[in-house]
């Protein structure tokens, strides 16, 4: 974070900045312009209002998919094409962008870009030819995928909706899924196809995709094997699918007889209900069932998944699930009497559980300031208020119902959650933090925890 | 942990048992214990059921204070004698009777023994005088402390109560407030005495005291200097003051206006009405003002503090202010690029970094287990059965009016969480953990978090 990037045709404004004020600003940067270009005319068919449009943009860069007016009705094609290019930069720009935007000043790459690099990929940190190389992939991936799915959804939609309106469908819900915008041109999202298996596989394998990051899947493509995978894909795949697979059966159990969501439903529908609900908080923010149907139990446990949310440097947002996993690793190895956490045959190091520990504090303390203000500000049932902070958090865009009823401030409160959100809690930190030297060595001594 | 003691005469039943587990079972013979006295005839008036006789014992012995029957109008004078020795015992006797029993069985004292006198006593861990000394200062400690409160409580409530209750009230109130108990005769606990300086003073005296834990008291004995005590001392000192004050503050603007609470207040009477509910919490359980009636947000800070508890070693619960301390600490050193985590010119080692993370990691599980079975066994607001959850767990004691209303099995719930919060989550983990020898050292590798 020591190095300082002066960025010469707006060398007035963003002078001095560290890479995590320049992501920042990036953003601000788009929300801005996305806002601007939402409350033209042409972009909805009845006025917005600033607030609202801004709210959208902010929604639709930090893919979070919380909406204060139903997309599918209120904004035009062109409105829509907005929607679109913001939920692709805020998605598969995060890490790419400001990879790209230091490349093309021709500096040392930063400290986050660094980090990712080496670890998963094993390039050299100097070496342009590896950087572009990696750009490339992401992009080649991303289209790539996105373009499977829109035939895939195209073939099923073209005919149900004609050539305008499907393609426009298909080409909406693939770039808001794999990007985990949850997006949706459908007020009730995705409800009329929750037993649909082409819709169901599609959409989720887009997001699931989307979310485990993107170094994750060029190590996959790099080496072929799991054993081969560096210890973070190895966690990513594993923590990912455990996660799934105990959300889908416990969420499976509290739902089977709630007439609300899957009780009416045949067994495969509850199965296919219960499934996307299990992996949507993760956090892509589509619903097949309505939220605020589900029981309290279910609830609880959506809200714990939208607070791990995805993979680092992923479309998705939330503390990552390797910061979840890092963290469970720690403290099972001090249960154990172990000096060291361990994983795969490989040793997590102390500082990677002390950045974990840190992230979760930061994480907690910034939700915990959020429902405090929300519930000064709003008239609603307080889990519906920590449902709403801890989704806009996490980018994933669930909600109970609450979105739409916020006052000004409430608003204002969730869109900066998204914000933090999705720019991430340490990168948030850091863009106020400063580095401080120090030479000074203390004597240890212990404390006595707990 | 690895030390096995083997307990000669009842050699057959706990056999091979590490302290945790003793622990353990000293606490579960006394619930049963008092479960019987209490469930005898005569310690009611009206006879009660052995699930609340259970759940008293409980409640009692881990300090808690949570009551399903209200204690005043249904224990007789023996009823209420028994509670008064099961809140001395579980809060007192927490550490004291862990060291005794160990020191009788002229072992070698157990690592948290060992850990507990190393570190602010620095007495040698195999000398038995000196343990016999820091027992010995406990005693004398804690009796002083009662009894002065006892004659201030007397000189107040035996002309208002004449000498057969207002005694038993004082004794009662100053060994339940000392213990950090917080069960009452009276059924709204201290409501009549908001605005008495006296009874504030008092009460909020002893329960500080007794939350800062025992080794902090005998450090400030021996050092007679706030630069010259261990830094355990100097971060339970400052944490508590500055997490006492913020509390007084942010309650006190909270509630201003609130008619139900201190709205209707004098100036001075709502300044003692907000700084007995910002102390409370942590963990004594007593309340001079109706919790349900406390805005949302307040009962929001309540839960954090609650969750955040008293100091380790103390007659308090909760994650600890050490915990707790660490962990900010910890986060801001990482913030600020450091490799180390200092504080008063000492540095933090990285074990105890990881020891408060696995602290925090198991309380929030336990919490979150609990509250989840509680959304399905209860019928309550979601808000209600986190605010019980967290004071169980916190063995504080604070209700929002659910205790009477459990479920059998939503008592049985509350009863875990509260053995459970009272012994400690990581001596509770340490009961069925095994400690595993490790001779194989894996090569390091980087996980991205966050
Ligand atoms: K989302
Ligand atoms: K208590």
């Amino acid at each position: 974070m020591k190095k300082i990037i002066s960025l010469h045709p707006i060398r007035g404004i963003i002078i001095h900045c560290n890479p995590p004020q320049i992501l920042a600003l990036t953003f601000l940067f788009f929300i801005v312009v996305g806002a601007c270009l939402l409350k033209m005319p042409v972009a909805t068919y009845t006025s917005i209002t600033w607030l609202d449009a801004w709210f959208t943009a902010t929604s639709a860069i930090t893919v979070t998919g919380l909406v204060v007016v139903d997309t599918g009705s209120t904004y035009t094609l062109f409105g829509e094409i907005v929607i679109m290019f913001l939920m692709q930069i805020g998605g598969l720009g995060l890490m790419t962008f400001s990879v790209l935007i230091l490349m093309m000043m021709r500096k040392k790459v930063g400290l986050r870009q660094r980090l990712l690099t080496q670890e998963s990929l094993n390039l050299n940190q100097t070496s342009l030819g590896g950087l572009l190389r990696l750009v490339k992939l992401l992009f080649i991936f991303s289209i790539t995928i996105e373009a499977i799915a829109f035939i895939f959804l195209a073939v099923k939609w073209v005919p149900a909706y004609g050539w305008a309106d499907g393609l426009n469908y298909s080409l909406f819900h693939s770039i808001s899924a794999f990007n985990n915008a949850g997006f949706s041109l459908w007020s009730d999202s995705l409800s009329q196809y929750v037993g649909d298996p082409l819709v169901n596989i599609i959409i989720t394998g887009l997001f699931i995709t989307g979310g485990l990051g993107f170094t994750v899947l060029v190590d996959i493509w790099d080496k072929k094997g799991f054993h081969r995978l560096s210890l973070h894909s190895k966690l990513m795949l594993v923590g990912t699918l455990v996660i799934n697979v105990t959300a889908l059966c416990i969420l499976f159990v509290l739902e089977y007889s709630n007439p609300e969501t899957i009780g009416n439903f045949s067994f495969v529908d509850k199965l296919w209900g219960s499934y996307f609900q299990a992996v949507t908080p993760r956090t892509a923010g589509f619903n097949s069932l309505d939220i605020a149907a589900m029981n309290e139990s279910s609830i609880l446990v959506t809200m714990l998944l939208m607070f791990i949310g995805a993979g680092s440097g992923s479309t998705g947002s939330g503390i990552k699930v390797t910061t979840f996993v890092v963290m469970l690793l720690a403290t099972m190895s001090f249960l154990r009497g172990k000096n060291e956490t361990t994983a795969f045959k490989r040793t997590i190091k102390s500082h990677v559980i002390v950045r974990a520990l840190s992230i979760m504090m930061i994480s907690i303390s910034c939700i915990f300031i959020a429902i405090f203000m929300l519930t000064v500000t709003e008239n609603a049932p307080f889990l519906t208020i920590a449902f709403e902070v801890i989704s806009a958090f996490g980018t994933v865009g669930l909600s109970m119902g609450l979105t739409g009823d916020l006052t000004t401030l409430g608003k204002e409160v969730i869109m900066i959650m998204m914000f933090i959100g999705r720019i991430g809690p340490l990168t948030m930190a850091f863009v106020f933090a400063k580095k401080r030297e120090s030479s000074i060595r203390y004597p240890e001594e212990d404390v006595f925890t707990g």
